[in-house]
Parts: structure tokens; C-alpha cells; sequence
């Protein structure tokens, strides 16, 4: 089978989340020892795990994983960022080494890191916590033609899904945070966003690690060239996520997909994973069901796609970070969101039914 | 000593916060692996806490606990909560039970629970989470006369002192979570807001548990009744508590004085500790260096109180019960923000000093 059809494949056998088990959550939240709703969007965040487990209660994690793809980009020629390339394969290194923001922030939620290079430029030793399955060094320049081939971006997407298969499989994962690492990254996420949402480039387009005015300004014009010159088709997903997109993009809509799959909930990070979402529910729309969004990146595209998905992000941090940073700051929630339908007593119980 | 003139020489013991070390904890973070700023609100909070701590890195908090301070109040026999006041001790002993949603997220965040009944009405069994420190049985009603003695009000004050004390010098607590439990008691909150900002009753009252319009409007003239029969003076903190404050209010205030004497963090919940920090903030000025808001509660009164000590809240969950819940899932964005300090590898260890 072509590596295109297997991702149609993937995408197929997304079932919609069990409305059934959403009521039986809401209705459940009204018995127990606390005023009505008096749990906010804990409440209702409890409702849609209980319809992505399509059971009430929703088991708490108690074993989640972030998993950061990583990749490089051509479009960074164009100087969309004034950092240089090497740091992609450096904080590789540093996510192996237990040295990035991801590393304390995994650690203070007790999640596991793991690692996936599918297109990273430079040169990555061995390591434990690292999958390899580079499909190639880098895409090439997006402001100047397609980012890789159909077939480079279905490799990607399914070397993402390939990695949670076996987290969840035989890590026994049960949550997955989806995150990101690649100097020049918000680039191709700007593009997605546009292509996907219909929004303006100068909507979708941000400062990434903190660009001035005038590299801002470059960027839009970047992002309006890639678009105007490889004209995505929103109709089209892959051939999008080819045109504009990047390697980690595509793993990460791998991720999300083989998340829903498994009916294991998926939360999003910044603006990268946020758009690799757009691509999933273009080729899944059932797939938006199974994602939590972590938290509101600081870069304007991630409101854009929010807000497009209907996901109320449930932190806002101010973070620009990636690496899965934001997303791992709403686990305690999610688990705090199951614990609170599993654990607490019935008003009844109390003598107050 | 008159237990008035303990409440101010506690008060008095507390320290400015280091600026020194806020100053380092900014500057480490200009040179870790991750962009400037890209970890946005938690870098602002990581030097606050070394601030806290007088020292850079500041500890990551292992030991964490919530205690919960309750009591009942006369003001409800004026009708402003359908809830009986019977419901405080049940969930009294529903804390001690583990059947909560504190318990639960609790949990979730590795926080212990403790129980303090300053002031509940009810009779209450003996239980390892309880302290059992009754002032008295219940307020009086603030709308016809002060709810308590300045007596009552400081030995409550001086409760919830001694048992974060022990808290953190027996059981080596690091990080304090308080909550509160007391049907009624959103009353006394907006009295004091009221008190100490000068805002309207109509901005600092709001439904608790969930009114209707009609009880809302009684709550409202119920506030500005207490305010206009007391007349408290807003330069006589104590004077405000006893007038028309609660039990677990001044509780709470002895717990808030209490981490600020040994620089550890104390994280507020709802409007119930918010009120409070108001009190603590008018007898000890520099007591605001060492709250953390954790959480903006859906009662009007929370914003008043919050904007009006500079403090923003990590969470906007729109949840609105009480007990240290909101308080407690802002536990891992502290640990969070104290672990990126202390472990993050270097951007010169990383070889692009």
C-alpha cells in the first residue's frame, strides 16, 4: 500500500468520542459533595475525557509521555530566524540529556520524554530516549516550492503515529503531550493555519523565540510567498502539510491520529502542534474530539486555530517555548479532571442526596 | 500578652522579600537553553519565589500541604445560602473521609490535607487530619452587630498560625495551600473586600454556591447593612476581622502571616483566602511578597482583590467551591516554575554562550 493510503487508513478508523459517556459525566458531576458546576471547566474537561474513554469515569493517567518531534527547515535560509540551525540538533542533544525546560517541567508532572528526529539536519548520536526515523535532513525552502514530496510527508506522519502505536502499545502510556523542536518552525506553522483557517498571514504570523519588527515583517512576507506560490488546497490535506508544512508538523498530525485511534486524549502544546491539529481534523474531523489544548501559545496563530477548533485552551501562560512545554503544564489538570468524576463521594453518601 | 498584641508582633516579624535574589532569578533565565521570556509567565514567577525563598535558585517544593480552616457564620439565618449549615461539618468530615474534591486533587498534585475547625457549629469526631481549635461555635450575625470579639477573632488568627507552624516545622511543609470550608462565608468575604478596597457590595458579592437573582439582591443589602451597622475602620485590620469577617477568614490570616515569617509560599485558593490576604496585607504590608494567587474564582469579589494587591492569578478556571481546590492546581505551575530554575542546562554548557 502507498504510504498516502495508509495515512487515509489511519484517519478512517477514528471513531467519533461517545456522547453517552459525556452525559453520563455531566450527570454524574451533578451528584457529588459540591455545589453544581462549582468545578468550572474542570467539570466539563472531565465531560470530554469520559467521551474520548467512551467510559464514566475516564481512567486517570497515570502514566503520560510527551513526545517531541523534531525536524529542520529550508525556509530558514530566508532568515525568518536569527537562530542558527545547529541549536535543532543541540536541543536534541539537551532533551537527552535532561537539560531543557521539557526536562524539569516532565519531571515536575511525572510524564516521560521521548524523543523523534524525522528531519533533523545535523548529525544525532544514539540515545535511549531518541527514535530514529529521519526521513530526510531538512525541507527544502517553502517560499519557493513544496516543503518535501506527498510521499516525505505520509512518511513523517506515519513515523509520528508509529512512535505513539508503541508508547501506548508497549509503554502503556496513556496521555500524550504533543511537542516540538525546530529552529524556524513557526514558519510552517503560520502557513498551515493560514491554508487550513482562511486567516491572513499577518493573523497567523508571530515572533516565534522573539523576533524584531523587521524580521516580522520578512516573515509575513515569506509566508504569503510559500502561499502564493505553492497555492495549498485546504481540500487536499497531505498535499498542504507537503507544500507548506514541515517534518515534525507531519509526525506530530501522526501523533494526534494514533492518539485518537487508541481513544487515548492528546494534548496540544504551541502553535506547531496546534496547527498539526488543523491538518488532523482536515483528515480526521473526528480527531478534534480526542485533543485537550493545553494552553494559549503567545504566538497569534494559536488563538486563530483555537478558536477554529472550538478549544478553550485551559492555561495561559504567556509561553512560546514548544518542546511540549505548555502542554505538560495542563496534565495535572486533565488528571485532576478524571480524579474528581472517579474518587469524590455522592451527596447521597454524605446523607444530602 | 493580650493574644491581640501576638497577632501584631507576628505580623511585624515578617520580612520584605529578597529583591536581590528576584534579580538573580531573572538574570539565570536570560542565560538558559530557551529563548528569552519564551517561558513567559512561569520565569516572572520563578523569581518571585526566589525571592520568597532568599535564594536563587529557589527550592523545589517537595512537601507540599493544603489546610483547610472552617467555621460556620450567624449571617446565614439571614438567608443569603440555601445550603444548611449542617453541610459544613458534613464536609468536614467528608475532608477527613477523603471523599472531597480537595482530596482528590490533592492527590493529584501530591499535596497532604489538613483540617482546622476554628468555628464550626456542629459537634465534630476526633481524626488524624483534624486540628481541632473551636473558638467558638459559629459567628454571630455581622449584619446586626460585629460577628465576633477582637478576642475571638486574634485567638482564631493565632489557630491558624500555630498549625502552619507545625505544619512546616514538624512535618517540614515548604509550600502552603489555603483553603476554606464554612457554608456562608462568601458573606463575610465581601464584607471585608469591601472593607479593605473601598469597592461596592454590588462589586464584591456574588452567588457562592450558585443563588438566584433574588437571594443575590438580599446578599448585596445584607454586605452593605454589616458595613453600615459596624462602620469598619480599614486602619484597624483586627477590628475589620472581628467585625465582619468569620472564623476560618481570621484562620486563614494567621496562615498566610505564618508563611511569610518563614519565607515559604503560600498559594490562595477562592474569594474566601483572597478576603483574607486582605487582612493579612493590612497588618503586614510586605505578607503579599509571599502569596501566590493560584486561581481566579468565578466571585466578583476575587478580581477586586486580586487587581487591588498586583497579584495575577495562574488559573482561570471558572470554579467557584472553595476548600483549596483552585489553590492546589496551581501546585504544579510553582514546582514547574522553581524546577526550570534550579535543573535547566545553560545555553553556554550547551556550547552557544
Amino acid at each position: 500500500m502507498a504510504l498516502e493510503d495508509r495515512v487515509s487508513e489511519l484517519a478512517a478508523e477514528i471513531p467519533p468520542v461517545d456522547e453517552a459517556a459525556v452525559r453520563e459525566a455531566r450527570k454524574r458531576h451533578l451528584g457529588l459533595t459540591k455545589p453544581p458546576g462549582s468545578l468550572g471547566r474542570l467539570e466539563e474537561l472531565g465531560a470530554r475525557l469520559a467521551g474520548m474513554a467512551g467510559e464514566c469515569p475516564p481512567p486517570v493517567s497515570d502514566n503520560p509521555a510527551v513526545l517531541i518531534c523534531a525536524g529542520d527547515h529550508g525556509v530558514l535560509g530566508r532568515g525568518v530566524s536569527p537562530w542558527p540551525q545547529a541549536i535543532t540538533a543541540a536541543m536534541v542533544g539537551n532533551f537527552c540529556n535532561g537539560g531543557a525546560a521539557v526536562n524539569a517541567i516532565a519531571k515536575t508532572v511525572g510524564a516521560r520524554v521521548s524523543v523523534l528526529d524525522v528531519g533533523v539536519a545535523g548529525e544525532l548520536g544514539g540515545h535511549p530516549l531518541l527514535r530514529a526515523a529521519k526521513v530526510r535532513r531538512g525541507t527544502d525552502d517553502l517560499s519557493r516550492g513544496p516543503a518535501m514530496s506527498r510521499d516525505e510527508a505520509a512518511r513523517a506522519v506515519m513515523a509520528g503515529a508509529g512512535v505513539a502505536e508503541e508508547l501506548i502499545e508497549s509503554g502503556g502510556v496513556d496521555l500524550l503531550v504533543v511537542g516540538d523542536m525546530g529552529i524556524g518552525n513557526t514558519t510552517p506553522a503560520a502557513c498551515l493555519i493560514s491554508a487550513f483557517t482562511g486567516s491572513l498571514p499577518t493573523e497567523t504570523t508571530g515572533r516565534g523565540t522573539g523576533i524584531d519588527d523587521r524580521t516580522l515583517e520578512l516573515k509575513v512576507s515569506v509566508v504569503e510567498e510559500a502561499l502564493r506560490v505553492n497555492g495549498p488546497d485546504p481540500g487536499d490535506p497531505l498535499g498542504v502539510l507537503a507544500a507548506v508544512g514541515g517534518l515534525e508538523h507531519a509526525a506530530s498530525v501522526g501523533v494526534i491520529l494514533m492518539g485518537a485511534v487508541y481513544g487515548v486524549p492528546v494534548v496540544l502544546d504551541g502553535v506547531v502542534s496546534n496547527s498539526s491539529a488543523l491538518v488532523a481534523h482536515a483528515l480526521a474531523p473526528h480527531s478534534a474530539g480526542y485533543l485537550v489544548a493545553g494552553h494559549l501559545s503567545a504566538e497569534p496563530g494559536a488563538l486563530v486555530t483555537l478558536e477554529y477548533l472550538e478549544l478553550e485552551p485551559l492555561l495561559d501562560m504567556r509561553m512560546r517555548l514548544g518542546e511540549g512545554t505548555g502542554g505538560l503544564l495542563a496534565v495535572p489538570l486533565v488528571r485532576a479532571a478524571t480524579r474528581t468524576l472517579a474518587e469524590m463521594a455522592t451527596l447521597e453518601e454524605l446523607g444530602f442526596g
